[in-house]
């Protein structure tokens, strides 16, 4: 039996500092990654591809509301929907081009997935996910106003809309994600953290204005999944002790009480490593068997244990 | 076994004259087109759904321009891709909701689906699709010198873009559609035709700035799947002789080399019922057994025979 892995890939990735984002940059960023995927999959993992979708979310935000007079307006859940698609496009061109590369004849779907969400989420009641575009406090409080958005002043670029962001409870798509991958199919599924959705009577779901966080659902579709390893793919090497600091050093192996240990110690950014470290450590205490924390450049080393942050129970 | 049947559901129908297309106006009214769906599904069909996207698209490109100095801009293709996901999560939703008030337990999943396109189409040397937004004389000749577009004089509306409707030459993930509609997993793929893609070289295929016609491409994947019915969903309950004039005249039962004839006789408007008589002929031209074109109000009545336009060898 090949082994199974879930790659939670940064939405960030496909959009490096400095770049606008452009397909063909994304695109680019994308073969970089997937060169390193493929070369698992040719090592015989069976692997499922989740990622993330901030920029991609902004910009999505930031065209409806320029076009809001002219056109219909996207939703929030709306717009993580098309940027499943949007991304799944450029992945999935990039990860089939890699695989033909290696001589691979593997099939690669796309799977737009919702995840079900809870209203009474105390998420809901503290809004704190900033997205989309920066806005005057003028503008601001006219959105406020008129839309009931929750708004929050952002360090020196001005205001922005803050949403929820709540724990995943469902990956809706589970079975069909499971059969697919059981038919050794690649599967990129859960974008953005999936669209969240909220269940409402027994025959119904509706849309939610909220941004599940794509590494705490990735761990559930992990655990879900039953993989035998879920590696999250960011833009650090390992996972640091004082990051940025003289003092900063890796953690190379680490058990999922040592790595709560520090989380509570304040070593992990939140909104940035943090997530990332409860995540794990999430995915360890509910059964998963082995994490690693890496970047795309040493996903390899990392699966012969001589890079990455490692986790175990 | 189980019959199988591919309906190709128009993208105007979850748009309806008069109306905006919000979110919640497109949910209800894919509810319509669903609940016939599900009857069918009832009835023990297994169906594969494919949609168009012409409203859909239109917006994403009017949004991606609107934003254009601030994100980076979505290619048409790009923007084809972004309205599968779209249409998708709404079709879905509305489907699965209509099967569980049947007290039907199957599985959706929706599949972004690329197409191959020939660069040596001849379409791409007279580009005749209009889409998009209508641009003052100014600002269309401004966009042609800039951005190469081709552009015609639309009635009274102003001018607009044109691109490319190649031929669908290859429907890229067939093989990951028929193992999941082998698995009896109601599929909505090929939306809006298709990602229109190119092939480049042996490992990679690049986006094309073109739109698939989606009545096409869904009878190239009806043959593919060796479906028992192509039905295509469409605002008329048949299809007519002389449409709209006195001497209208429903066509209840026709050959293939019947509908051939009165299309030569003019008798279905290009870029309307033309395109899907054309499909309908192409289909069964090429071994396929039996197709309707009906609107979704008379879909369960065509599948007893009384209602629809039913084409045949």
């Amino acid at each position: 039996m090949p082994k199974k892995a879930l790659i939670a890939v940064g939405g960030n990735s496909l959009i490096r500092a400095g770049e606008r984002g452009t397909i063909d940059e994304q695109l680019a960023n994308a073969h970089a990654t997937c060169k390193a995927i493929a070369q698992m999959i040719k090592q015989g993992w069976d692997v499922v591809i989740t990622h993330g979708n901030g920029p991609q979310a902004g910009a999505a935000l930031l065209r409806s509301e320029r076009a809001a007079r002219e056109v219909y307006t996207h939703t929030l859940d709306m717009c993580v929907a098309t940027t499943q698609s949007e991304i799944g496009y450029i992945l999935q061109r990039a990860l089939e081009s890699e695989l033909k590369q290696l001589g691979i004849n593997k099939l690669v779907a796309t799977l737009p997935t919702m995840v079900e969400v809870d209203s009474s989420d105390v998420a809901f009641q503290k809004p704190s996910k900033p997205i989309g575009p920066f806005y005057s406090l003028e503008v601001a409080e006219e959105k406020k106003r008129l839309l009931g958005w929750d708004i929050v002043e952002d360090a020196s670029r001005g205001y922005r809309r803050v949403v929820a962001s709540p724990a995943p409870v469902n990956v809706l798509q589970f079975d069909v994600i499971r059969k697919i991958v059981d038919l050794g199919i690649i599967t990129i599924a859960l974008g953005g953290g999936g669209i969240p959705v909220i269940k409402k009577g027994r025959n119904e779901i509706i849309g939610s204005e909220a941004v599940i966080d794509k590494d705490r659902s990735s761990a559930l579709l992990a655990l879900m999944l039953d993989v035998d390893l879920f590696l999250i793919s960011t833009d650090t090497d390992q996972v640091y002790t004082n990051y940025n600091k003289d003092s900063q050093e890796g953690i190379p192996n680490a058990t999922a009480d040592e790595m709560e240990e520090l989380l509570k110690d304040g070593h992990f950014a939140p909104g940035s490593m943090g997530p990332k470290v409860e995540s794990v450590i999430d995915f360890i205490r509910n059964g998963g068997q082995r994490a690693i924390i890496t970047s795309y450049e040493n996903l390899l080393e990392a699966l012969k244990g001589k890079a990455g942050t490692h986790v175990t129970g």
